[in-house]
């Protein structure tokens, strides 16, 4: 067994099993303390509550939890491997979530025989949450399953791997057509993938300006164009009118390049096909479309992102959905709308060009951060993230009409 | 507003909403710290898990992990509030598992529209937890709700308001019975009462070695017998061959009264009707079937039990649901059976008799504590508690078969 392996199992196994706990945020000591916490004292808050369910964000955790739950259906890159197994994945984000924006987070995992049952148990369960965080559902379930819940729930459903994806990848990608000279706008994108990441990070970068018509997406069949047949609702939504047809026709003169589809599927060769300054963004994960050390020897003009830890420009949803969470349930936000995806890129966009503070430097590796083609996200462990992201989203929350109270003194 | 009041609701309100939070059990400082709670680490133990799923036991949190989970339907004395409002009393009852057994423990308010579906919402989500804890449910609708789910789960499924409430209603009980000189097998019964709590306590005391044709169960409409047409399936396991009809043709010359139906339904003079040295339950809660001081004018060769902090033997589910919990998951039990359950009656009944530490005398109001009249069940605050019972539990787990795993060291 390799040494990492070991030390994941370790991780996870010692000294006690897991990676979260519930503990008191109250004490509980003496019988006093239990006579307010439990019986007789507890038929306080909960007549409270009976009275004016908005009571409930004044009298328990509720509007400070956030529930990741998922199927199982699409565990990491690992596929269906059922609701049990994907329990370390979602421990991993409750993790995540208290540590990077003080989150109160439980993992819930959902047995389901049909969408319409999985959909329904999520609902029925969903008032104990402040905000529910979808995690590792297939495509296209995962499309009509969010669309259901945010219908049903009046509070924010989001499905991570869709838009905190599209998020992170739209911040970096704004800052790279700018380092390259392009507008957003104006050029022509290839999407290979046509998955839950790859339809919310088109349909995002289009709300940042990019023309739909421009943009070619690719599934196993190559490029998805008008005159196919076998397409599922998402997929025709880009549909393209075009000739062009496979990974080389598409590439032939365009700008840039996202793949969120599996490993080494871009040829080298592939990239001379593109305009000058491309823009590469290679986000399977852990193996990306192409390596970077492959892309770049091709072509010095390259700006490159990849999901790994390990090259510059990390793709990497944390930098997105503790803070866009924070930021809406800081202002019990009813739901996590466009206006609140579009701030968050913004916030993002703006961090990566300030000056970095030496402790993130260090934290990150040691090596200098500065705004350019080796710096186009933040890193993860950027603690500024938190307070300029989550404002962001609370502030477009409250001018969007989604918030439910206005902005918190902190972000005032 | 009451001290009192106030005191309860700034408890819930102050510093931060709610009574619990969720924590690390990890470090998750660094980005070698996050490389192995999340991506790339997380993929060994979800293919482990993928694997063999008892092997989420080993790496995730849901061994030690209870819900707490309710439907708002019967909640404390109030009634049918809904699930939002039953929400501080569910986080009082995480709080207290984890308080009293280091079991971490989180709260789901469950909506629904029919018995059926909340049963399918909560199997669907049964996996992401070692056991259930089912609370404030109303009668009879939490009898099929228990039965479906311990049938549907192989996690145990215990409803607290009737098992728990009988556990610690018998172990008093049978010290009770002990003191007065009677033998269980042999005493009248009289229940008051024909819900949830009523049904469990008389089953085991039945279980315990009551004769069911001895007991006389009351509902609203008076004692229950054979020819009564209008019974339920769980009250009709109750219906005595008999002419006595009222409570009081019910108390003439019965040893044992349990009350777990409302306040002041038993009339001081009734008691005279009572064989000698009779036992009084009056668990009803904020307000007792009878108040102690009442009772004890009437006969002084009077046992008293009620549901009440301020009154000696309080009959209090917290000295059982947390060390049943702990004693069923430390062996990985699929179920909560009955010699699970008489084996808690039989710790907790034995512990009552043994010397009570100086500490948990000064922690439950200084008054010496020596078995007797006033000393027949144990105080909430005896730390002896949490070893004796869950051990007791664990040996009945695995005696009975319900255990998958040995007892663990804590208990040789």
């Amino acid at each position: 067994m390799s040494d990492f392996r070991q030390q994941a199992l370790d991780y996870h196994e010692k000294p006690t099993p897991g990676k979260i706990s519930v503990e008191l945020s109250k004490p509980a000591e003496t019988s006093a303390d239990l006579a307010l916490a439990y019986s007789p004292g507890v038929a306080e808050p909960v007549r409270e509550i009976a009275a004016n369910p908005e009571e409930a964000y004044r009298y328990t955790a509720k509007g400070n939890l956030v529930a990741v739950i998922s199927n199982g259906t699409a565990v990491l890159g690992l596929g269906n491997l059922g609701p049990l197994a994907s329990k370390p994945v979602m421990e991993g984000k409750a993790l995540l979530f208290k540590r990077f924006a003080g989150l109160d987070s439980i993992d819930i995992e959902v047995k389901h025989r049909t969408t319409e049952e999985f959909i329904n148990t999520v609902a029925s369960i969903a008032d104990t949450f402040g905000g529910i965080n979808l995690e590792d559902i297939k495509a296209p379930e995962c499309f009509e399953i969010e669309r259901a819940l945010k219908e049903k729930c009046n509070i924010p459903v989001f499905h991570d791997d869709q838009h905190g994806t599209a998020i992170v990848t739209a911040a970096g990608m704004l800052n790279a057509l700018e380092i390259q000279g392009k507008c957003i706008s104006e050029v022509i994108i290839v999407c290979m993938g046509a998955g839950a990441a790859a339809v919310a990070c088109m349909e995002l970068l289009i709300k940042c300006g990019a023309q739909r018509e421009r943009i070619y997406m690719l599934d196993r069949k190559g490029v998805i164009h008008t005159r196919r047949e076998d397409l599922t609702e998402h997929k025709k939504l880009f549909a393209n009118n075009t000739d062009r047809r496979t990974l080389e026709d598409a590439l032939t003169g365009a700008d840039v390049f996202v793949g969120v589809s599996g490993p080494d599927v871009l040829p080298p060769e592939a990239l001379k096909l593109m305009n000058d300054n491309p823009v590469v963004f290679a986000c399977s994960n852990p193996d990306p479309e192409i390596r970077p050390e492959l892309a770049l020897a091709v072509r010095d003009d390259l700006i490159m992102a990849t999901g790994r830890s390990d090259y510059p420009n990390q793709v990497n949803n944390v930098l997105c959905f503790p803070f866009i969470f924070r930021g809406a349930l800081d202002v019990r936000a009813t739901e996590i709308n466009d206006e609140m995806k579009v701030a968050a890129v913004e916030a993002i966009k703006q961090l990566t060009r300030e000056e970095v503070p030496e402790a993130v430097i260090k934290a990150s590796g040691g090596k200098k951060l500065t705004f350019g083609r080796d710096y186009i996200i933040p890193k993860p462990m950027d603690p500024r993230l938190l307070q300029r992201v989550a404002k962001a989203v609370a502030i477009a929350a409250v001018e969007s009409g989604a918030a439910q109270i206005g902005l918190p003194d902190k972000y005032l």
